[in-house]
Order: structure tokens, then C-alpha cells, then sequence
């Protein structure tokens, strides 16, 4: 078995710290809708933006979501089709979010948003005026009820009976790669590139 | 506006041809549960597995389900913290799915699903016995309803007051990238990768 669930708090703190985009999940009319978002940790708190879930809220109060976040690192190749799968980590939070109101938690949790997807951002850009804050719609989902599934290694069938056949056998890397900033073509061409980016 | 909504079939086409794993929302006893799955699309269906979606689809036949398929392309840097905002494309599918029984239909879905995430493994791995396509719990889902949303291009405070504050903004690219196939360390040594993956 190379496919597990694991409930270890350090298990879900790294699949968390690895990306910065989740699926959202929210029930709408009684049937499920599924958006992606940007997501920031804290210690026990996931910030997410989600004006559907916003919009779900303000109409069903107190509704649990479900948050996914998920990296695909690679594809599994058997010597059977039946063992083909995929290596990849995947956290799942339940809960009910509660809108963020307070403007310091908002701009605490747009910090570690931020901070989520591009390291140093946060000293460098012009903070969110009072105004900005008000129109920000910020959730909070406790991390308490969470679950982490994930599978590594080679494929299963390798002491199969398959394995007499003579085919390749393997894993085929997959991951995120973030390319050289590209700046805006509107921007004055003496403005440099900031050290937290370079 | 960077930021839309497409309807044109060609946009659902080109999102679901660039990846091959999706998020399925499921509702089960009333809370939306959200799991990553693997998919392939044909002309008018999309084959998914999902066990939690034929569980969910065995205590409530009938259900809607929710797809999301999405690929990141940049974290978008604006002059403000306000203006932040991601790069990317995102296909979402709405439908009651249709448990494939049919062994033909199964094999076919299959065939899709392993081809859309390794081109070529199809033709070159054991095909599927009938106990093995007997074990696979394949969904079909129509892609009639289907919505697409994307983001692209630079941030969107080139022209707004902020473009004074003289701060760099741009896009920082990401991708996910495949790397070289790395061996089942049983794999006998003989073995030579095959031309499909080369």
C-alpha cells in the first residue's frame, strides 16, 4: 500500500505550505459547487477568499465547506493499465467558516495569503486602505477537522505476475515550476525588479 | 477587465486537453466533500473515477455533481496588495454522472483517462481484464453544463493612481512540468523505456 491517509499534524502543515491555490467546495441549492481560491495558513486557521461561499453563507448560515488543496507529483506508470494511478498529496479541511469582519484579522489573513503565494510581497506593495479591507470578502476555516491522503513510489505490480512481461515500468515527475517574473508592460522601465523576486 | 467568463465550447476543449486531474464535488449527508480524481474527455462526455462519487451516487442515485479542472499559469503582483490576483484558467462541469456498466464504455474511458495524462501508455500497457474492468468504478458526466473562467495578462494597476507609488508589478509565471520518467527500481535492467515516454 502506497496510497494512505495520514492524520499527523505535520503531515497537513506540509501539503499546506506547498501551494497556494484550493478548491473550494460549497453547497448551493442543495447541490455542490467547486471554485478554486488562494488560501494562507496560520497556526490553526485557513484564510481563504470566497465570495461564493460568501454568497452560500449569507443564505444558509452556519453551512459546512470543504476545502481541498492538492500537488500532483507524478504519474504512475504500471505494466498494467488496472495499476496506472498517480503520486500526489492532498489535505481536506471540514468545517463552518466564519466571516472575517475585524480589519486586523483581515489584514492578517490577507498577509498570509499574500506571504503564500509570493514570499517578501507583503513589505513591498501598498497595504489595503480601510476602504479596500471593508470589500474584502476574507473567510476563516479551523484546521481541527482536517485529513491529509497521499501516494509516493513506484508502481504496485512490480512483484506481479506482470512484471514477466517485459514492460516498462515507472514514474513520470510532475511539479509546479515558477518561471522568471515578467513585468507589466506598463511599467516605467526604471523600476527594478525587487530583491524578494530576483 | 482580465478576469471572464467564457462559454464557447473551444474554451471547455482547451481546458480539459491541458490536464488531467480534477476536483469532484460531492455532496454526502448535506456537506460538500471535494476530491481529487483523475479524468479523460471524449466528444460530449467526461469518464472520471470516483469512488466517494459512487458512494455518495448509491445512498442518493440522481445527484448532481460538480468537476473543477484548473491550471494555474502566474501569481499576478500589482502595485497594490488589493489588486493581487492569480492567473488562470478553470472548467467547471455540472451534471447527474451515469455509472459506466458497460464493459466497451469502460474500456474506452479508461482508454481516455490514461491517454489524456500519457499520451501513448495506452497501446503500449496491459489492457484491463474483465475482472479488472469489473473492479473500476468509472463515471460518466455530460458536459453540456459547463462554464469556463480565466484570468490572463498583467495586473490590473498599470493605469491607476498606484503606478506612481514606483513599484515593480508584473506576473510571475508558473507551469506544472514534466520531468524525465525515473525507473521502478524493480524494473529489470534490460528494460528500455519506451519511445512514447522518451
Amino acid at each position: 500500500m502506497k496510497e494512505k491517509g495520514r492524520t499527523a499534524r505535520a503531515d497537513l502543515d506540509a501539503v499546506l505550505a506547498a501551494g497556494f491555490v484550493c478548491h473550494l467546495g460549497v453547497v448551493v441549492d442543495g447541490a455542490p459547487v467547486v471554485v478554486p481560491t488562494v488560501y494562507g495558513a496560520a497556526e490553526d486557521t485557513l484564510y481563504f477568499h470566497g465570495s461564493v461561499a460568501a454568497r452560500s453563507l449569507t443564505s444558509a448560515p452556519g453551512q459546512t465547506v470543504c476545502v481541498t488543496v492538492t500537488h500532483v507529483d507524478g504519474i504512475v506508470l504500471a505494466r498494467s493499465l488496472f495499476e496506472h494511478s498517480v503520486n500526489y498529496r492532498s489535505a481536506m479541511i471540514y468545517g463552518v467558516p466564519r466571516p472575517v469582519t475585524d480589519p486586523e484579522e483581515t489584514l492578517a489573513g490577507l498577509r498570509l495569503i499574500t506571504e503564500q503565494a509570493q514570499p517578501g510581497q507583503w513589505d513591498y506593495a501598498r497595504r489595503p486602505s480601510r476602504k479596500e479591507l471593508a470589500a474584502t470578502t476574507l473567510l476563516a476555516l479551523s484546521l481541527e477537522e482536517a485529513s491529509v491522503k497521499l501516494r509516493t513510489g513506484p508502481p504496485d505490480d512490480g512483484d506481479s505476475p506482470d512484471a514477466a512481461l517485459g514492460l516498462w515500468a515507472g514514474v513520470v515527475p510532475v511539479r509546479l515550476v515558477r518561471g522568471a517574473p515578467v513585468p507589466d508592460p506598463a511599467l516605467a522601465p526604471d523600476i527594478p525588479l525587487p530583491h524578494h523576486l530576483g
